[in-house]
């Protein structure tokens, strides 16, 4: 061991080979009550379950400008989206998603209504995307943003967004806009088509 | 190591002393251009981020009655809910749901649409409920319920019930019976009051 930082880290992956409470060797193994395969410690005991996790962002609006960010990070480096990330521990979707806009974007935003609810099981993921007001045109984006702007609706840059869950959220809006009324879209985004190669 | 299973199991903490990659122990530091603590392996690089996870449920609906378990795990241990659990990787929040009904009550149902996201900080958690209707009154209710039976409004045991999302689902269900309209919910479970004593 060393109390020294590393040059690089890396996310751990979900494949787990050693138990983060003793120390042993994993073993994929269908608990006794259980139905499923885990990583389960057959020293400790301990049964290491994994979970889907949650996106939260923000759909925030100038006028009638829509605020994305250019990634300055993988996956999907100089691609657009809206200001969007990981859920945190102890934080409400609402503040993740204020967090990240403030990471991201560096905008001030009075944040809406929720927005989109988005299921996307093939990444293991929920999305969600909040409406929100921008106070100011200021923009200070952080180190995961290359950039961060205002599009109007006919300028958003469609073929460089990022993810679908973006793209769907900026077409109910765009819809949405018509009729004025903004309800609670919930759907999901199935696994992409396979590479006809 | 063996290959036995053990006699117990325990779903490991959210507290890790090893790293699930390589076995080192765990330093508790901020990584680079990070801005809160992890679990970070300074041997191998891994940085093991934590997040909340989504527990999603249904409401059934046989006639005008609702579909309630009686638990036979903790926590809550002998209180009523309704079916609910942890999401698990690779589904979605309405297959999970489906899932957890058949597996705690055994009942056929016909899922409806998503009616309440929240979202309770204090327990990592963000809480799914669809509405669902009952398609038949067998039940067989799985390892994890003591028993699963229907109840009319004026019978559900309010000072029973296991859970606060489980209580504020059902209140604005009655409360939209008298509209016929089930919007979809979406608010936050504060932090409980601390007890005074």
């Amino acid at each position: 061991m060393t109390s020294q930082a590393l040059p690089f880290y890396f996310p751990a992956p979900r494949a787990q080979k050693f138990c983060s409470q003793c120390g042993s060797a994993i073993t994929r193994r269908i608990p006794p009550d259980d139905n499923r395969l885990r990583d389960v410690c057959d020293q400790c005991g301990a049964v290491h379950y994994q979970n889907p996790r949650n996106v939260v962002g923000v759909l925030p609006i100038w006028e009638d400008k829509i605020l994305l960010c250019r990634r300055a990070i993988e996956p999907r480096y100089n691609k657009w989206t809206l200001p969007a990330g990981f859920m945190e521990l102890g934080e409400t979707t609402a503040q993740g998603a204020m967090r990240e806009t403030q990471e991201e974007a560096g905008a001030q935003i009075e944040l809406g209504p929720l927005y989109t609810v988005i299921d996307v099981p093939h990444a293991e993921q929920v999305h969600f995307f909040y409406l929100a007001k921008v106070l100011s045109a200021d923009l200070f984006p952080g180190p995961e943003s290359l950039e961060a702007a205002f599009f109007s609706p006919g300028e958003i840059p469609w073929p460089e967004l990022a993810f679908r869950t973006v793209i769907t959220t900026l077409e109910h809006y765009l819809n949405d806009k018509k009729t004025g009324r903004f309800p609670i879209h919930h759907y999901d985004i199935p696994l992409p088509l396979p590479d006809p190669a």
